[in-house]
């Protein structure tokens, strides 16, 4: 691209100070690179006051592979118009945008460095009683505003076409829906686990599944997603909760991003027995993630219901029968795509904290299966399920 | 649009002149305006020896309505292009586009003079034997090849994003969907048809189903459809079938094209009591359509899971068991495109000769609300429904 470089730190500090009036005339800059993500350059920028800002660089390859696989700096325009799309819409749940500049692939963002990643903050045992309130707020909003429901149909095929982000997609058809259904060489798995990822490779159920689910993220697009709701992509405090990272945007099913956020709290409750060794705690960790995955459920469809019912601007889609089944679907779909993250989170390419620091390999082999095992059963039954209940209902049995 | 100006006989001439070999040098042409389309300009260009071309220019407004409608000319390249795609995959089928110029919105085509368009033919009572076997090829093909099961998703991604018609996708989404289940201006309908058509309104089911397949048909790019696959869209001869028309070509759900077509046939099936006065003559065609309806569907299964079996490239979706459900899935919503085709006919801006040329006024009357009817239950039972079979088994009952 014309006139895009790598920032140096002295760079990322002049973009930052040159687009924000934050830091005042007399500010003395300085500038950290820290990101440790897997795709982008990411820099602190602060002045002697202790205000301070995010910059985020694309790179114009995938920093976790290296410069062998080549990825579009298209995605700092995507990531960008998302969140500002998004911030629009839920500014309370999504992180402000300050500036974008497309030729230099950067973003200048607002600084949550007060807040944790919730992945950090659920493998330390932390809760947040309102997780499931904003997240819901944050998905159903997001979801409705961004939907035939509320656009005209012309505007919103012209945002589907804005967003059609060919080459983050194909990341996720790939990594989700293809790679750990297959004897892959992108999967990363334990060996101790093959017999239960083999069986998986040859289950035509599961393949069939997973195909429509597939299907449906590539010619679904229902409404602009956040694409990557993973517990990674959340920052909260006690107050408040706040998206980051939406670059994976795009016109698609809204049970994926719902699914993705359930996806990542049941790998996290898969993951406490590695992860908390007193019993009590654990169970109350349990109680805790059973609670906010059954209120963001209730909270998604109440909230989306509600809005449907008061600001549906498409005459045919007002239908108040018609918005219930919709939601119902999304539901359904969702507990689909939270099976496919549990699974690739164990076989495929990308694993996660939860399951990874665990140290003890029995123990992390034994939340690994469950995972995969858990992952299996929605992955089959997600179109019988009426909702989220039955599924933490299977979370009590020992044998799933 | 820069450089537009509709042509008059003679630049209609010297264009189809200039863009094809096909005349001679020493030909003498003449030109004629025959067209009485909806939306465009249609010439025939013809030399002293029978030679003849097709000029087709897309007018800047709706020709039917007038100046007050206008209309993207974009629509031009949309048919030429979606024409040339289709050509390529079934040129047996497709019209030949010889040339095309997006700054004139004009086509170059061949001249199907020797065929005659299906409706017309239909309303003679003639039969084609092949039209079933040719318009599931046709279908299946096209529907396969321009889909996710054939094209990298990337590419699939551009193809979407160049075919987002937004204006004529707004036409259908308003006259299929819209318009008739709701008292619009735009709807047109017998007054003796008022209590069916206002029952229509008032059907909650039917307007949640509706709903549905309006959002299908918004958020479902499945496949690069024709998008206007009605009887008049077809020319036929005795030994073949070809597509016209492709102006309402997008990327939406492969059931709408089939329901179109089999939509229409069951119009004409409707319609018969008043097209055929001779009893033993209507007996024969209303088999001859049922035949024609049932192979239809037979054929487009057989021919989609066969491409499927054979060609899909995407790894994921080469499940067998995915397939024959997703197969399933569009013969379940092309019986309910197929309802909505019947009602928005008799209910909407748009009527069909099959029905408007029966001169009876009472048995009209009786054709038409045959037609509402069997919409209707099309319409209501489609998600249950395993095929075609039981529609025409509806067909044999005095009461629908």
């Amino acid at each position: 691209m014309a006139g895009y470089q790598t920032f140096t730190p002295e760079q990322a500090a002049i973009f930052a100070n040159d687009h924000s009036e934050l830091f005042g005339e007399h500010s003395q800059l300085q500038c950290q690179e820290f990101g440790d993500g897997n795709l982008n350059l990411v820099f602190r920028v602060k002045n002697q006051f202790g205000t301070s800002l995010i910059v985020k660089q694309a790179l114009p390859y995938a920093r976790c592979v290296g410069e062998s696989w080549p990825l579009t700096l298209d995605r700092a325009r995507i990531e960008a118009e998302v969140l500002l799309i998004h911030g629009k819409i839920v500014p309370d749940h999504t992180v402000e945008v300050l500036h974008h500049d497309a030729g230099k692939a950067a973003i200048l963002l607002e600084d949550l460095g007060d807040h944790q990643i919730l992945r950090q903050a659920l493998n330390q045992g932390k809760q947040f009683p309102l997780l499931a309130e904003h997240m819901a707020t944050y998905l159903a909003h997001t979801g409705f505003y961004t939907s035939d429901f509320a656009l005209d149909a012309p505007f919103k095929k012209a945002r589907t076409a804005q967003f059609m982000n060919p080459e983050l997609c194909q990341i996720t058809e790939d990594l989700f829906f293809t790679d750990p259904f297959c004897n892959h060489e992108r999967n990363q798995f334990d060996p101790a686990l093959k017999p239960q990822v083999t069986a998986l490779w040859f289950d035509d159920a599961v393949k069939a599944e997973v195909a429509e689910l597939k299907a449906k993220f590539e010619s679904c697009p229902q409404a602009l997603l956040h694409g990557d709701v993973h517990s990674g992509s959340i920052f909260v405090s006690h107050e408040n909760t706040k998206l980051i990272d939406a670059e994976f945007g795009f016109y698609g099913p809204l049970g994926f991003d719902l699914g993705s956020f359930i996806g990542n709290l049941l790998l996290n409750y898969c993951a406490l027995p590695g992860l908390l060794a007193d019993e009590s705690r654990r169970r109350a960790q349990q109680d805790y993630l059973s609670e906010q995955i059954a209120a963001t459920e209730q909270l998604y469809k109440r909230k989306f219901l509600a809005l449907a019912a008061r600001e549906t601007r498409d005459l045919a889609l007002q239908s108040e029968l018609y918005q219930q089944r919709f939601v119902q679907q999304v539901i359904k779909d969702a507990l689909g795509y939270a099976g496919t993250e549990l699974i690739r989170r164990v076989v495929g390419l990308a694993h996660v904290a939860d399951l990874e620091k665990i140290s003890d390999k029995r123990l992390k082999n034994q939340c690994e299966s469950r995972a995969l095992a858990l992952g299996r059963k929605l992955i089959l039954q997600h179109r019988q399920l009426s909702g989220v209940e039955t599924v933490l209902g299977w979370l009590q049995e020992p044998q799933l």
